[in-house]
């Protein structure tokens, strides 16, 4: 869920800071861009080594504290933005500036898994025109990486999730064809590799559970294919296969945040929005006054709900 | 090890075979290409349907049967090839036709090893000038991926051997830093890291240990680094590592033959060799005549020789 409102548009901004002005709008990004490090000027990473995700830090990165508090009792910042409010103290490497037009309502949802989808297949799987691919996970992170999937010309697109629920839904991103790893006594790879004559080009796996990411790795043709995880897995889950599943000739990848370096990147896919180029509406199936933010809880969490936005005006 | 002699020239094609004719200096190669399916059509892959390796077969494909006997009782086919002998019939796909001018004496090295370790750092890993490039495992297979390395200007090459009696050939083949697992209590992976400032930009991994899989794949840099496979684990092996290593930013590929085409590509590597771009003579140590076969097997597996050449007509 993601809201919208005052938070978006800066309100002052600290000593030094010289790429902002009060009245510019912006996206708080969890994974930043410094622009300074080795990663920032690496072209090929987004890993930022000052303001990559962390979920622990908890503080300002300066002077280790926090900017909020309630009686005296500090309250830690989330993901370097805490957004769940209504105006927040962020580093300016964890903001995306953008085009004032527009609509924060809408392009809020940018800040994390329709961007981290998207970019997981346009960035990183690469399918070229007539591929066929598989996403593993239908909630918004694997619609957006659908979406991507559509974008670039696929010319199967398969949907994988136990809940058949998420099928309905995942035409409008693009999705051809469905398979629900329940419906099967053998592997969901093998099954996947039967309809396509070996497997497909490209995977990206979108669940955070560790046997879909084997599953979908498996399922790419050797020779050629490439999988992409991108679903956030538990501490002790581990990724296993057989080497020779490499040595085959299949690639296996991740990302963070689709590979996207938020400050750089993120501008031009509010433009590609703005030019119609790509549709944010189909993935915003609630919208709730901040007053009701455990509604929000309950959709996800019954995966009812693809994006809730939170109304922190109303 | 390798035979050289009359079995690298063509002595008479079989009906349809129009590439080939009588007198063709040729190399025979363990995993094919026969030119017409999926695989051979596609750029990336060489992992052909018909030809690619095949410890099992052992027989000739069209009919199921060998060309070898004695006193009646077939004598099967290896990989393809069979090249332990003065005369062999192979399948037109599995033999690259090379320069009659390249002394087969030498050039018969690359229908093996010495063409994968090259290739899985110049086609699959793909080091940029100056980039730091870990190699696992200093056999003939390690040492040409060391070579590729440093044909590609890295700027530090590391490798890595249980057998510290490999790391003085090793330096001839461009090998700066040496670090023996053995000689520390931490894992190899992260004395890696410390040296290399979070990790190298490429690694080939030719040792066929999975242990050494796992720790050429997390050895290197997260946002950019990328891990290769070659060598040939054991039927139950496994690769694991924990996901978020890959969502922070590592690729991770495996090939056979060094992604080379054996009859596109192979050809190339040989001019290589004539206009000296490309030394093979380092990774000959031994030449024996063919009636000593066996001490060739004891060189290799005592790990004193790189690559012994069989002379069939001493
Ligand atoms: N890498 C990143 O930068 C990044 C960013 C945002 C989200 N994520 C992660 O992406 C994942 C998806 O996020 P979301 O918001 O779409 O979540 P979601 O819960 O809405 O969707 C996940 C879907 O996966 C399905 N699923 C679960 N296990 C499965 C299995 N074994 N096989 C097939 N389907 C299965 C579920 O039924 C569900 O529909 C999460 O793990 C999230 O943490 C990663
Ligand atoms: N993928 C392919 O197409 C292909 C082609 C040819 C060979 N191979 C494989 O490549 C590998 C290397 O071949 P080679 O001829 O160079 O073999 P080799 O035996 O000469 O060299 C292997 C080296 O790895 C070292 N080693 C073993 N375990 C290690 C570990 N855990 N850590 C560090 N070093 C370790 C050994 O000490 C040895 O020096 C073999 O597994 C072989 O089967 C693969």
């Amino acid at each position: 869920m993601f809201t919208s409102g005052k938070l978006r548009i800066v309100e002052s901004v600290g000593e030094g800071v010289t790429d902002l002005q009060p009245g510019d709008h912006v996206l708080p990004i969890f994974t930043g861009e410094c622009k300074d490090c080795r990663h920032c000027k690496s072209e090929e990473s987004n890993m930022c080594d000052l303001l990559r995700i962390n979920t622990d830090r908890g503080a300002m990165l300066h002077d280790g504290r926090t900017r909020f508090s309630k009686n005296g009792q500090p309250i830690y910042h989330f993901l370097g933005t805490s957004t769940f409010s209504e105006y927040t103290v962020v580093h300016v490497g964890s903001v995306a500036k953008i085009n004032p037009q527009a609509p924060l309502d809408k392009v809020c949802v940018l800040s994390c898994g329709i961007s981290t989808g998207l970019g997981a297949t346009l960035n990183v799987a690469k399918p070229t025109k007539g591929s066929t691919v598989a996403i593993f996970g239908l909630g918004a992170v694997g619609l957006a990486a659908a979406e991507g999937a559509r974008i670039s010309g696929a010319s199967r697109i398969i949907g994988v999730d136990l809940n058949a629920n998420r099928f309905n839904d995942a035409r409008k991103f693009g999705v051809t064809e469905f398979v629900n790893p329940k419906d099967y006594d053998k592997p969901v790879q093998q099954v996947i590799a039967e309809m396509t004559d070996g497997g497909v080009d490209r995977s990206v796996e979108c669940t955070g559970n560790a046997n879909a990411m084997i599953s979908a790795f498996e399922c790419v043709h050797d020779g050629w294919g490439v999988a992409v995880l991108v679903g956030v897995p538990n501490k002790d889950d581990a990724f296993k296969t057989h080497p020779v599943n490499l040595l085959n000739g299949r690639t296996l990848k991740g990302t963070f945040f689709g590979n996207y370096k938020p400050r750089s990147d993120i501008p031009g896919v509010v433009e590609k929005y703005m030019k119609k180029e790509l549709e944010l509406e189909k993935f915003i199936t609630h919208e709730i006054p901040f007053s009701e933010i455990n509604k929000a809880f309950d959709y996800m969490l019954r995966g009812e709900s693809l994006r809730c936005i939170i109304r922190m005006e109303a």
